[in-house]
């Protein structure tokens, strides 16, 4: 597969390089901060940049008209409309998280919000020191999940790849349910599983839900 | 409502017998290792106490007609299936923890299970110096959630009431599931719920799962 | 002893009278929001209240002049300034947090800080929602325990009745620190234990630091 | 620096290749289940590979006559012993971990274990599934630093680098003290870093303790 990454150089453009390159996948243009870089067509897009960059990912896809896998964080509600939309052309997944671990925990989490609806409910999550957007867009997922409104904490420290945990407490009892990241390694495996699934499609806009769980 | 309490110098036996107390309820039968105290006639019988008490809780039942809510941890599986039969003749509630969190818990445990059958599976639980069974009927209840068997480690320390978590690990991510019971109070609450459940039946053999989510 | 307690109500102020009682000391003074009751004089006064009501404790010791306990979280700095005038003419013990587990943590918190410099640090806490300052006093106590600015997280839900934890994270690894309580009765006991620390001084303005390690 | 390291095809020896080689270093001999190979004389040698391969360790420490850092775990107290008779002539680092956050853990597991003698103390330990000694080296570390007996439950699971928890529980309070790795990258710079103190000695037996804290 020759592919195309916008966001190259960050840690998950950097992952992203690797693995792919060990399953056998080709990056045949790249776009990040350092400039942009092509030695062929893209059969499919993958974009883990900025929000701010968003505008150049749709040029590209139009240029290329090909598939994208979206995992940029930070989306505005309006970014993501825009997707959507797109999605009536070509075939996109998009997701704050591409870890599988997630979309369990997302699919507990709501279980857990509708069975104990009187209980009280957080988020907390960490991450390393660099990442920029706070709450995490995987925070964000889980508290949509939850379907009512929650306080979210973020901590920024080290190296730490992400910690997320919800909480919820009774009379004497608390749940909680956390996903710890060890690498960026498994999200790698997850983006591929995302792009092999686009490749099957003609349009449509997906989640990385469907392509976990199908639909 | 008046009731028995078998077990009743516990930690278990004094929680209830303080929260029932609150509620209005009155224990005219009491039996543990102080000797027996007989007030009236029991409507139900609550057995909070030790396996070996076993014969002497069905010997009590008998001799009452009424249904019973057993609580104790360690029963065998032979002792399960004597109550199961006595279901047939009386109502009957048998669960290791009588709390909705680990209702709960069994629940998103058994989907997580089920949904990663590939990831490592493990459970590990915190109790007080002075618990007797190890490891917990509640750890056990999560195992046999989990539908394969797990390891299962047990700590006692302390003054702590109770901890339990399942953890789930793939390849570079980890998912865990932790229950914290800070207070017993909460338990008698949800036997008190178990007690009000058997008092609308005829017979049948239940668990604290039906009483939660009905059945 | 026969003491004095103001913030009779409250979660502490109850905790302290039934520990007090079970260990033969008698509250001849209270004052809560349901108002003032006086059955002697008391040998030392127990503050568990709030910030707003700390003039009216100062006038009450003045008029028993006896030595003061005080456990009001969310005093301001110059309010504990005036309690560190007082400890020149009687004696005097305050602190956040009459725990001797979290006594330890603040000496080990401050080796951490000092062994591991570059490294990033946090601190997180939780509280049962009726808890009305944030972030706790003894978060603040714990910030200042490492000697520099570090970003702290409150999450106010359920019947927790606390947690916090302080974290360190390098390149690669992440230590933590944890103290959980899980009721408050041991909270009581340390509270006990200033109570006869202080009725062995004249005068001075101490710490719970120095009812557990000496000073 | 040429090195030479035993235990090259493990985990760990992989990442000391590659953080040895970006930092200029070059493995003049290694050996491994796949063989022996040699490109010049080692000026120090590392052993991270099995106790059963201890013998071939010596013999090749006295073949090349230099400095051993010694991070193989599962050694019994017999091959220390003949590491500190080592000691005499040549210098040596033994530690079952090369991690910073360790050495300040049980500098804090030591204070704690001290100031809170009546406490339970308990560890709890988990790794990769294929991690092969159990209870891991740093756990018995730990348990050393605590100067008492105390139980240690150990988990295998996944592609967890590695988590230690040392937990002390009073009565209503628990403290824990948790060291989670995320990667084995900061290892090799602690590694790296007992080379160079070992580089600058003629002989002696000393622990990653006194590279990090002096000694």
């Amino acid at each position: 597969m020759n592919y195309g990454l916008i966001g190259a150089s960050g840690k998950m453009g950097q992952e992203i390089i690797k693995y792919f390159s060990e399953q056998g996948h080709t990056a045949v243009f790249t776009l990040d901060l350092d400039g942009m870089r092509q030695d062929g067509i893209p059969e499919i897009l993958l974009d883990f940049s900025q929000p701010q960059v968003f505008d150049t990912v749709l040029y590209y896809v139009e240029k290329f008209n090909c598939p994208l896998v979206s995992g940029t964080t930070g989306l505005s509600s309006e970014q993501i409309n825009l997707l959507k939309k797109l999605g009536d052309k070509i075939p996109v997944v998009q997701s704050f998280s591409y870890s599988k671990g997630i979309q369990v925990l997302l699919k507990c989490a709501e279980i857990l919000s509708s069975d104990l609806p009187e209980w009280d409910t957080a988020i907390s999550e960490m991450h390393h020191r660099h990442k920029k957007d706070q709450p995490s867009g995987t925070a964000l997922m889980i508290k949509d999940a939850l379907k009512k409104e929650v306080p979210i904490t973020s901590q920024r420290l080290g190296h730490i790849p992400g910690d997320h945990t919800v909480f919820f407490a009774g009379s004497g009892e608390v749940l909680s349910l956390t996903h710890s990241a060890t690498d960026r390694r498994f999200l790698a495996e997850g983006i591929l599983q995302a792009c092999k699934f686009l490749l099957t499609k003609q349009s449509g806009f997906h989640t990385y839900k469907d392509v976990v769980f199908g639909g």
